[in-house]
């Protein structure tokens, strides 16, 4: 504790880290950033300068010799996640653990056995479902107001090329891992039900360089769904697209339907005379789109520490994620409708 | 009377002269399209040729020799609008005079007076009291939904250059009458009362040939106004925008508020990769824009001689749109408020 | 011929039938409606009237004998257009023949051989090929500024609840057929290539009264999709959704991406001060929404008639869909991907 | 300065004032939020505590004795704001003074002359001018992108009810100065000129219990303007609409138009089945609306102190603001065009 407030430390310093450390810095109520720890001394280094703060760390390992720090965001990259939770929830520290969770389902076991051994709060971060619009969606549902749902149709489309660790699937998971594991979340949430079988498509269409070495890799995908309830889903990804960053939701119930998304980038529209055309800037990043979303979910982390409550999307969450993103490469690779 | 329907007869064929006619021809059970007039010759001919009738008059007069047509639809230019209804009025010919209905509200009033003694049908070409959205507007006011009604705005931009005929404002009557008249109409519709009094502000700001011979000349108009019931007005005029034809009505009331209008072109949104924006292309024309309200409004015109029903707008609503063209002409002219 | 126009006669006189009916009467230059023919009776005679025309028959045999009409416009139920497109065109008459083309790839190939062995046009009746925003984007592609098509997402959702002939798959074909046809021409249109492969789930989530006799009936279908081009493709349909008639399309492509749809009903948003809400009313009809695009689709059929071009859209365009539509259903039904 | 930062003590503990606490207190770099200062103890000491901070006034000049104070948030009702800048002034720190500035012109320049003499910053507090979508509005502008400036149309209406201390105008100068500053304010921005006359129409519909001794009250306000630059402007004012709080502008060029504003609340569209209408939620208040244009708006005013230079928005654009205001009320309450 830091002056009665839950010390926190972020591991990993990149772009999605320092959103949770400016957050734990200013916007989250009992909350004190004690420390940021990478592995590229640089990169610690500038980023504790940059947040303003003295201690940066090379290591969760080190941070964990500091009794301050009650509790851990694990932003590293995936592959890493199984390690750093389980030797944090062996120090009984809690964790907020980004998305996508692990590279496979076992992995997430032991995250989860490792978190309920030591009594600590594992929290999975699907900020998505911290997001305004997000949230009146799922009470509308909650309220009846559209019936029974029957099918959730969900995209995300990244703007930026995908980085060459990306282009091993077997590593990396791939776009269906970096991008979708949101969708995929969204449509557990709103569907209230699990994947039963699902049947995906990929394909490379902007990175020609990574064709000959990584013929699996895919920038584009589109899927299908089955749920246990009944409810049939719908799901394309996309990296590099350009244009926007792409994310929308539509949720057909029985009694209504429900669109979510934006894709204006501010709300200037300008009319042209020349070509008789209106034309507006489109979302550039997550980071805009999902600034507040991010901010309450660092709230609700704390919160659930502070009051012993259940995290709001769960261990279980994480790994119902990674089973989907799992299955989904299984199906683009093996080219076949696979049974969860 | 041809094979039982309602023969019509449209004088002047210009563009909206021939937005009727086609409508007569095809659109409106119950009429028949008899013959259209225009002063010049080779429009006439070619008019009817475009149209598929083999009847044209070079003037109303020759026209109501032809004892088939029950019916006219004077789209004549404005100043010539008086003498033929009052000469087609004697006659006991039905009419649908386009807006605005005269020059000033004398010739209005004879206008009504012939159509009185006459006993023949008078209705003015507000066409917007004929679209299904101003429609809607009108039905949801009439149901208290939004209560009483504080304040309506309403703009009219319109693409084109004004020609030169336009110039002399004293001849013309300006954009308050060429675009404006509708605004005004809508106006006094929605807030079911009458101006009061109003200021207006003129300038010419794209129509520079037009400065030095004709300094009067405005192209762009803005002007206050207070109702009878209370209520505020706005509206803002233009000539030659460019960008599109820029149709919108806010109805403010005590209760909620109606927005009215549609920029797009078509449903087309382009999403540019390179800029990062997304473009759609804006309405280009009243013609489209209003196609069904002018369908409807020939119909509500047959449907009224038909069954002798009062037109749904009627010469008063002519005279009064005029009343304040002219009033607001007077403001802008002498810079002052006019009470009307 | 009828007066130099060619004269044509609608078979089958129910709500899309009319649609082309009162067309070919008003709003095609270069035709004349003749007849229309229905085998019920009342129907017919009805519908000549509400045409104001004096000609019906019970069948297109009938009208056959009648040597004033040159072109048929075929929209009886779907298993009897083989028969009755192959009569037609044995009599070397014209045809449009509404989509689906027919119940299988077998009846098309007899259609297309019938045409092309009597020398006549058929055309098919994918109206959304004419319509303004669908033909703004393919020429949007073809100009290349969205680069490659990478992916179609098409989905088309009605809002009224299926009709009881259409619970027997085998005999209706389903939602597929009945509402997805056009998002499968659609999609063959945007790519500019042909399905390879397909995967498609449907469900009953609305039509209870079914299930019991026919437990293969869905309401509600999610489909995705391979193409030769190598670009992916993905589809859902419903029908009984009430909310709106709900079709929207998203095409992306490597330089952008293209958004077309259409949920608002009219331009009016009312905006209520109790609930803080905006509203606006979503489209009910397809007929509505199309309108234009019938008329156009009609229009271009006369005028392949006259200048002796190839229809837009062609009997090869028909019998693909129909191919797909049944692949569609054996994926669903076996619940396995079909190569096509 | 505390630790190396500017400090800044906030005057006035209402909503606004927070806003401003809370974002020296996390979201402005190289700036400390010291104390706020509010003549209701109970009101000081609350926000003291919300914000985690220990130190809070009952006044100004109480905290002029702390001399880790280097900049003022001045954010009393508008009657103050004279005595309390001056008083600042003199002791030599910088002032953010909120909207509108003053009662009239005579205490603007006395504002101002204190802040010459004394060499500080005076910035005031027109938010918008650092919002997203108005600072790429002003760019497009300046980028000649439209052409010259014809006209600006500006609206602003809140939708809370006026409290009953704004019913004397003479007092609050009405929702000319609470609502329209902005307005005002944006309109001599966007224009890049000053007002040259203006005609003003208020009425007081939501207000009934104000009538009797408040005749001059207004809740509701239209006007007209001339520009120096011979633009044309229009604004409307509201306050109590409910619906939302609804701020928009078009402005229109001789080469094009912008529009801004932002009616939904988030980003939520619900379509009901039942009366096959879409409903999304409005905008509840300008604190959310321009959540980020204060928080720039605050940085802003640091940077200025740091860097010695110009505020953005200065005592003199306050200043014209107020002049405006007042006459406006002048043109109301008198029935006649003033000009400045």
């Amino acid at each position: 504790m830091i002056d009665g407030k839950i010390g926190v430390c972020v591991v990993g310093a990149g772009r999605a880290g320092m959103i949770h450390a400016v957050n734990f810095l200013k916007n989250v109520p009992g909350a004190a950033l004690a420390a940021v720890a990478d592995p590229v001394e640089e990169t610690a280094r500038a980023s504790a300068r940059e947040l303003g703060i003295e201690t940066y760390y090379l290591s969760h390992k080190q941070a964990l010799e500091n009794s301050d720090i009650d509790a851990y965001v694990v932003v590293s990259p995936t592959k890493f996640h199984v390690d750093i939770v389980k030797e944090i929830a062996a120090e009984k520290k809690h964790i907020l653990c980004e998305k996508p969770m692990a590279m496979n389902v076992d992995e997430c076991e032991e995250m989860i056995q490792a978190a309920e051994e030591n009594h600590i709060k594992l929290q999975i971060g699907f900020m998505r479902r911290f997001d305004e619009s997000f949230c009146h969606a799922k009470s509308v549902i909650e309220a009846g107001e559209i019936g029974d749902v029957v099918m959730v149709r969900s995209n995300t489309r990244g703007p930026s090329i995908p980085r060459p660790w990306m282009y091993d699937i077997k590593k990396s998971n791939g776009p269906l891992a970096e991008v979708n594991s949101h969708d995929i979340d969204t449509m557990r949430w709103f569907t209230g039900s699990e994947f039963k079988s699902l049947y995906a498509i990929g394909g490379n269409y902007r990175c020609p360089d990574a064709k000959a070495e990584f013929p699996d890799f895919y920038d584009n995908v589109v899927m299908t769904a089955s749920f246990e309830s009944g409810a049939q889903g719908m799901l394309d990804g996309a990296q590099g697209v350009g244009y926007a960053y792409d994310a929308k939701v539509e949720i057909l119930g029985t009694k209504g339907c429900i669109y979510l998304g934006n894709l204006k980038g501010d709300n200037t529209l300008i009319c042209h005379s020349d070509t008789r055309t209106g034309t507006y800037p489109l979302v550039e990043s997550w980071r805009g789109l999902f600034k507040d979303a991010y901010r309450r979910e660092d709230q609700a982390f704390i919160e659930c520490i502070l009051n012993d409550t259940e995290p709001k999307v769960t261990g279980l969450d994480g790994k119902m994620a990674v089973k989907v993103v799992n299955a989904g490469n299984i199906s683009i690779m093996e080219k076949r409708i696979v049974e969860l």
